[in-house]
C-alpha cells in the first residue's frame, strides 16, 4: 500500500534529512551529559550551546534567552504559570484570546481555579483578536497578555506586534505561543515585541520530544518544574541533547529556507484552493483570507461533514481540526469563537502543507477531496 | 586521540545499538502524531502503545499504569505534587529521605513553601534509611512518602518492600525513584510495594530525554503540567515518540539481559575495586557494602581530592558525585547525610560502570587511578 499524501504538517511535520543527520552523532558516539566535566560531557554541552546559539538566531535572539523544554506544552505552562507565580505580588489578572491550543488554555484555567481572574478575548470572523479590544481589557493587575502568533486550525495569524505595544505600554508582559509559525513565516522576537515566545520542535521539522521559550532577558519567571539547576534553573532535567542539536539544526534550516519557504508553501496552498473552488460550489475558507500562515487551509465543505469526507478520501492524510481533539466529536472552539455556524463548522477540514508537499501530490489531492465530495450522497 | 575510558554511567549511559535501531524508524518514516487518526497517526499511537507494553511488562505493571515524561525530574515532580494537590484536603505532611536526588529534593521544598510539613528521614553511615525511623515519622495527616530506590552518588539500595509496608499500614502512598535501579537490578512495583515509581531513559541505554512514571492503578494525582488529554491527562504534550519507542526497547533488553547485567556488573566493579585496595592502604568505600547497586564504587581516597585525582587521570571520565552537582566544589550532600567527614568527602569519587564496559578497561582504568593517586604530590 501506497503512504496517504500528507497534508496534516500542522499536527506535526517529518524530521528533516538535514536535522536527522545533525542528531544521529548524538544518538550514537556523543551520548555525555552536559552537566558532566569530563570530555563526554563538555562535547554535549557545545553541542546544546551551538542549538542555542542557532535558535536564538532564527528568532533575533541572544543565547541565554532561549530556555530548551520537553514540548511546547511545557514551554506554555512555563511561561504562564511561571510569570504568574513570579508576579503573584503584583496582580492576578490574566488575558488570553478565545482560540489559544489546549496547552494555554488549560494552565490559565489552573491560574483561575487559583483565584486569578482571567480575560478571555474574543475574535473576529476571521480569528483575529481587535487590539481595542486589548485595550480595553488591560487593567492595573494584569501581569500577562498570551496570544497565539498563528492558530493552529484556521492558521490565522494575529497582530502581535500591535498587541505587544499595548500590553507593554500599560506595563504589562507578553507571550505569544508560536508553535505554528516557526520556519513558515519570519518570527522575530523585537519586530513581534514579545517578552516571551513558545515554540515546538515538531511543528518545524524536528523531532517530537522538545521545545523551547524565548524569556526576554530581565523577564521575571519561575520555575514550573523543579529540580537541579539546567536551563538557568528554569527547567530542571538532563537535557535531552539529540533533540536539541535536532532543534539547532532545524532553526538553521529555517533561516536558510525563509522567506522562499513562505512563498512556496503559499503557492502550493492556493493551487489546492484554486482547484477545490472551481469544483465546490459553496466551499467556504476559514481564518483569515491573506493574514494567515502560507501553508493552512480550512476549509468547510458544503452538505458533508469533514469527518466523513476525509473517511472517504484514504489517499490523504488530513485532519477535521487540530490532531489534539481528533477524538471528540464536538465543534472546534476555534471556529465556535469565529462564530462559524454548526453546518459550516461540521464541514471543515484542515489541509497544512509542508516543505515536502509537491505539485503532484497536491492536484492527486484535490481530485481526491473533491472525488469524495461528488460522491457525499 | 582516544576516548577516555567511561566510567560514568550513573550519569548517563549510551544508547544501545538494538535501541537505536528501535527508535531509528521512529525519527524517518514513521513520524505521525499519536493523536492523529490517519494511518501515520495510527502507527506512531500503536507504537507508544507497545513501549507502554514493554516497559510495563520489566516493571510487573499493567501498560495503562505507565506515565510517559520528558525526563525523571519531571516524573518525580509528578509523584510528588501530583499526589500532594490530589490529596491536599488529607493533610499537608510528606516524608522524603535525606539523600534524594535535587528531583525530590526540590518539590519537598517548594511543597514545603505552599505551607506542607516535610520531614526529612535520616541515613545511617552506609546511606540507608533505618524503617523505625520511618514508622516513626508517619503521621495522620501524611500523604506521601518518597524514598529512592537506589542512591545515585553511592548506589545505596533502600529496603523499599520494609517501608512501602509501613507506608501502606498507615494508610499512606509510597514513592520510589529508580532512575538509577532500572536495568542494573530487578524492579518489580509488587515486590516493591510502591504505588508510584519514576525512571529515567537515559540512565539504562535510551536517550535523554524521556521519563516515565508507574502510577499504581486508583492512585490520586493531579496533573503537574496541563495542556490537552494524553497520557490520560497526566502528561499533555505531543508524545515523544521515537524516545518513547526507545524506552519501549531498553526495557525490552533490560528484561532479556537480567540477572546476567546485575551479575557482570557486580564481577567488574568489585575487580577494580579489589585492584585499587590492593594498591592504596586507606582507600575507603562509601556506601553499604552490600546493599548496592552492582555497577557502583564510590570510594574515598586518602590524602588527596577527588576533583585532582580524576584531574590527574585524563584516560578516565569519571566524576565526583552526582553530574547534577558538577559545578559546585560543596561536598556531596548524600555523604554529609552519612556522616562522612570533611577529608574523606574530599576524596570521593564516583566510578559507575555499564553494560559496555570491559574486562580490560577495568583494569586499564584501575591503572590510571593508581598512577594518579601515586603522583599525588
Amino acid at each position: 500500500m501506497t503512504e496517504p499524501i500528507y497534508l496534516d504538517y500542522n499536527a506535526t511535520t517529518p524530521i528533516a534529512p538535514q536535522v536527522f543527520d545533525a542528531m544521529a552523532p548524538f544518538l550514537r558516539a556523543h551520548f555525555g551529559n552536559p552537566s558532566s566535566s569530563h570530555p563526554y560531557g563538555r562535547r554535549a554541552a557545545d553541542a546544546v550551546q551551538q542549538a542555542r546559539n542557532e535558535l536564538a538566531a532564527l528568532l533575533g535572539a541572544q543565547s541565554e534567552e532561549i530556555v530548551f523544554t520537553g514540548c511546547a506544552t511545557e514551554a506554555n505552562n512555563l511561561a504562564l504559570r511561571g510569570v504568574a507565580r513570579a508576579l503573584r505580588h503584583k496582580g492576578r489578572h490574566l488575558i488570553v484570546s478565545a482560540v489559544e491550543h489546549p496547552s494555554v488554555q488549560a494552565p490559565a484555567e489552573r491560574l483561575r481555579a487559583e483565584g486569578w481572574e482571567v480575560t478571555v478575548l474574543p475574535v473576529d470572523e476571521c480569528g483575529r483578536v481587535a487590539p481595542q479590544q486589548l485595550a480595553a481589557a488591560l487593567r492595573s493587575d494584569t501581569v500577562l497578555v498570551s496570544v497565539m502568533h498563528a492558530n493552529n486550525e484556521v492558521g490565522t495569524l494575529q497582530p502581535i506586534g500591535e498587541l505587544s505595544r499595548l500590553a507593554h505600554a500599560a506595563g504589562v508582559l507578553f507571550h505569544t505561543d508560536a508553535a505554528q509559525s516557526i520556519g513558515k513565516v519570519a518570527v522575530d522576537v523585537h519586530e513581534l515585541g514579545v517578552d516571551l515566545l513558545t515554540l515546538a520542535g515538531h511543528k518545524c521539522y524536528a523531532p517530537k520530544g522538545v521545545g523551547a521559550l524565548y524569556v526576554r532577558r530581565g523577564t521575571p519567571l519561575d520555575p514550573v518544574l523543579v529540580g537541579a539547576g539546567q536551563e538557568h534553573g528554569l527547567r530542571p532535567g538532563t537535557e535531552n541533547v539529540p533533540h536539541i542539536v535536532a532543534l539547532g539544526a532545524a532553526a538553521r534550516l529555517a533561516t536558510a529556507r525563509l522567506p522562499q519557504a513562505t512563498a512556496q508553501l503559499r503557492s502550493l496552498r492556493d493551487a489546492l484552493h484554486g482547484q477545490l473552488q472551481a469544483a465546490i460550489p459553496g466551499l467556504q475558507l476559514n481564518g483569515h483570507p491573506d493574514e494567515r500562515l502560507p501553508n493552512t487551509l480550512n476549509i468547510s465543505f458544503p452538505g458533508v461533514s469533514g469527518r466523513d469526507l476525509l473517511a472517504r478520501a484514504p489517499q490523504i492524510a488530513a485532519s477535521v481540526g487540530s490532531a489534539c481533539h481528533e477524538e471528540g466529536d464536538a465543534v472546534s472552539g476555534v471556529l465556535a469563537a469565529m462564530g462559524v455556524d454548526a453546518a459550516r463548522a461540521r464541514g471543515a477540514v484542515r489541509l497544512s502543507l509542508g516543505l515536502a508537499s509537491t505539485e503532484g501530490e497536491i492536484t492527486a489531492a484535490g481530485h481526491a477531496l473533491i472525488e469524495a465530495w461528488l460522491a457525499r450522497h
